[in-house]
């Protein structure tokens, strides 16, 4: 295995026992809500988000309980994030990561309420102790993760997103879009190992360049076999965009400059990561896993 | 008018500025979820939580500009649970503080945008330097607020209550759930001042009694008034728990007990005052509000 996989899977483990832990199933009516949060956070992604974080932290040899539980926040947030895109209202999609949307598998109400659980859970989790103990390296991380999931973030892009079928955007728009739903909490993943590990100012500029390039390639790449791949592979429904009459890179550039375009970006950022020398190698895999994973 | 009012009415008025403020309008096509965040925090409601964390900081003498962004969060936090709520696969109602709920002004994936990014700007109101320059006392306040909003606290709540209809809850069940959905944040409020202000063990033990006694009383009053008022007066739908077959606390006990355990309540919250002398007499007052109210 390579780096980059032998750390993923590592990290992964690692998040998937501290979201166990940290939601047994309480004894009471509620008990609907964890095993709701426990549906999706222990469902099976790729967990590349967590993968970020982690391997960000490791240039740093940071604690690795401490990367975890800054990893585990970062994966509440993007399964919340999931979960509400998901609902009837919004992208009304029935399937993830290969088995039925939470809202199928519970009901509406249970995933909305699941959804702001998992929010508030990531900030739980930082506020922590357990995940550094200085108060400063936590309120920086809770700083960073609040600006990089609030209204300026994730959901306002997801608020552009659904209005995009009536927006015409241009390849200007769409980045500025996809740099706020998708981009943002790559970013944080990322910066979250940074914060950490004390960088310096040359180290952070690095890592947010890697983290812009790779993150508007993961969205590229993801138009493109949004196109391409069958449901089956990717785990949720294919060709969804377009049937929503949503713009893409795929559709705005064509399939093939657009596939050139993440290509060039992947590159780019992997020419962040010199100052790191060896020890990026693990992101170096990252970025290309970006360009060539089949869902 | 009374310290209470006078209180009540400065509070709210600051929070609503400090809204303002935080919640200018971008140019793009995000602004809707801006405009969203505004029609909910800067709707005419009663502040009452807002008050309680600016009422409990006073306590302390804590920097005006703190308490009210304590108070600020902790408002977020409410009326981002109130748009929640409301929505067609909750409680399902239309009006909210005298005009129409937020997914009817708008739409429902607007709404559970808009609750998303309040919940969100609450860690980030909190996080800020501006709180307070010591980031313990953030992280402090931070943590308290996951606890109070989580599956522990508020959302654990509101999953039992969207249950209840089929729990055939017993007064200590019921107890249990308004804890949870609406204790807990009112707890959080009062706490606020507490932590800002380095409030020692016995005045923290005070302030946590009294909030858990006020929370309840405002709970139990809030059924006996859904059963008596008018929509108008109430600003929401009247009669909408009956309707849904939901136990409540006038449903249990009758109109009349109902009122008495409020009642006692209140004289309960107020005993633990004594240790602060008259300058708890705004707080005194808020807790005779919570019972002689008319909405």
């Amino acid at each position: 295995m390579s780096d980059f996989e032998t750390d993923r899977r590592h990290a992964n483990v690692q998040v998937a026992a501290l979201f166990d832990a940290l939601l047994q199933v309480p004894d009471g009516p509620e008990n609907r809500l964890v095993e709701a949060m426990r549906y999706t956070t222990l469902s099976d992604g790729k967990g590349f988000r967590p993968y970020l974080c982690y391997a960000s932290a490791q240039l740093f040899n940071v604690d690795e309980a401490h990367a975890i539980r800054a990893a585990a926040a970062v994966e509440a947030v993007h399964c919340y994030s999931l979960v509400h895109d998901d609902l009837p209202s919004m992208d009304d999609d029935d399937m993830r990561r290969g088995k039925p949307s939470l809202h199928v598998a519970f009901d509406e109400a249970t995933a909305i309420l699941a959804g702001d659980a998992l929010l508030t859970l990531a900030f739980d989790i930082l506020s922590d102790e357990a995940t550094h103990k200085e108060a400063g390296k936590r309120i920086d991380l809770m700083a960073a993760l609040a600006r990089a999931a609030g209204m300026r973030g994730m959901v306002g892009g997801q608020m552009i997103d659904l209005q995009s079928p009536q927006l015409a955007l241009d390849a200007g728009g769409l980045t500025r879009l996809q740099k706020m739903k998708t981009g943002a909490l790559i970013g944080f993943a990322v910066e979250a190992g940074a914060i950490l590990g004390a960088a310096d100012e040359a180290e952070r500029h690095a890592l947010t360049g890697y983290a812009h390039d790779i993150g508007l390639a993961f969205q590229i790449a993801d138009d493109v076999l949004d196109v391409d791949a069958a449901s089956s592979d990717l785990g949720k429904t294919a060709g969804k965009d377009a049937e929503d009459g949503k713009v893409t890179f795929a559709s705005l550039l064509g399939q093939e400059r657009a596939r050139d375009q993440a290509g060039l970006l992947v590159e780019q950022a992997i020419a962040h990561l010199s100052i790191f020398g060896a020890s990026a190698d693990s992101l170096r895999q990252a970025a290309e896993f970006v360009i060539n994973r089949q869902n």
